[in-house]
């Protein structure tokens, strides 16, 4: 599914292997800023503190970018990892709910930088339409279906409170959102064509909390 | 673990159940908002769109709340959760970082409902330091290492830039702190007596990419 036609069908890749690619997109773009280009398998197991074996077992899944003797080239594996990613694509998106998490998101460098481009906020809240965040404009939530339709949105942040986020986000899959990036505290039980990452913020503090006081215990 | 000491040890309990705590915990305080005391794990089961059989394992894990008939008493159930997930207990927390996201983190009302208090945030930033986010104090990151030791901090959200992360990480290990909620997209490589909750915006927002755009090609 590369772009460049090159890899293996994206298809037979486990999503275990899926969700550690952005992690060593990451840890190749750290190599590259510290001008490092080219790492063995071992040197990068040691530094993301993973076995070898796993290393290039992952990346034989896209058909293997090492050579033997010769260790990674850090770029091109980079690259291909993006291509994997869909990083070489456009990436546009809208964040629904400009609140405090909304607001930071679209505050966040990080996103533009991996190609990910905000082109605006939702609210209902009239004090805050028409201002903009980090040069992102924050539109009523009435002209929502008409922004997606028009500029092709296919991915959209979630931000609103869990009493609207269901129905609103019905209403989107029907005007063409395909992926949601949900951090309302709620199921959003969409079709299966949807695809949805949630970022249950409560959640992952509870685990901690469950962690720290069975240590506690021990 | 549960400070009744009526269920069965947190040691015996795999991580992937501890993973479906807080969701149990959430949807429980849903239904008590609509006002329903009692329900059966099939009743259950289609809410939360997992096998009722999966809700029976799931909470005999903690010695069964259920009755034969009758189904779970919600209140109750939900009450042993949360001693389970530690939130009978006081979380103090701390924020190391007062940019967007460490903001956005301080204004969520969620926590404070859930028993977690902040305590404070910390920056490097002298124009910041001083201001109040939601009526927390904006604290100079040089008295970090007092105010952990004197207010017995366990827990601290780490929402620095990735380049300060580790290194401040590593001496809030030495201050004190057990767990971190850890926003900067950096691994923190600490000793394994630490408990670590990465909350890595980019990479959950990368699989969400590589989804859409593998749909796509299906």
């Amino acid at each position: 599914m590369a772009s460049s036609g090159k890899s293996s069908s994206a298809k037979d890749i486990s999503p275990a292997v899926i969700k550690r690619l952005p992690r060593y997109y990451r840890y190749l773009g750290e190599l590259m800023e510290n001008d490092i280009y080219r790492i063995s398998s071992k040197e990068l197991s040691q530094r993301m503190q993973v076995t070898a074996s796993q290393i290039r077992q992952d990346l034989n899944n896209f058909g293997g970018f090492g050579q033997q003797g010769y260790g990674y080239n850090v770029e091109y594996l980079r690259n291909e990892i993006g291509k994997i990613l869909g990083l070489d694509k456009e990436n546009n998106l809208i964040i629904v709910g400009a609140g405090n998490i909304g607001q930071a998101l679209a505050n966040h460098q990080q996103f533009s930088s991996n190609g990910f481009h905000i082109l605006g906020l939702f609210d209902v809240n009239p004090r805050l339409i028409g201002m903009t965040v980090h040069g992102i404009e924050i539109f009523d939530i009435d002209t929502l279906e008409d922004f997606i339709k028009t500029h092709d949105i296919k991915i959209a942040a979630l931000t609103l409170p869990k009493s609207m986020a269901p129905d609103i986000a019905k209403d989107m899959v029907k005007w063409g959102i395909k992926a949601f990036w949900n951090f309302a505290p709620v199921d959003l039980n969409l079709p299966s064509s949807v695809t949805v990452e949630n970022v249950h913020l409560a959640e992952s503090l509870m685990t901690l909390s469950y962690r720290i006081h069975s240590l506690e215990e021990e």
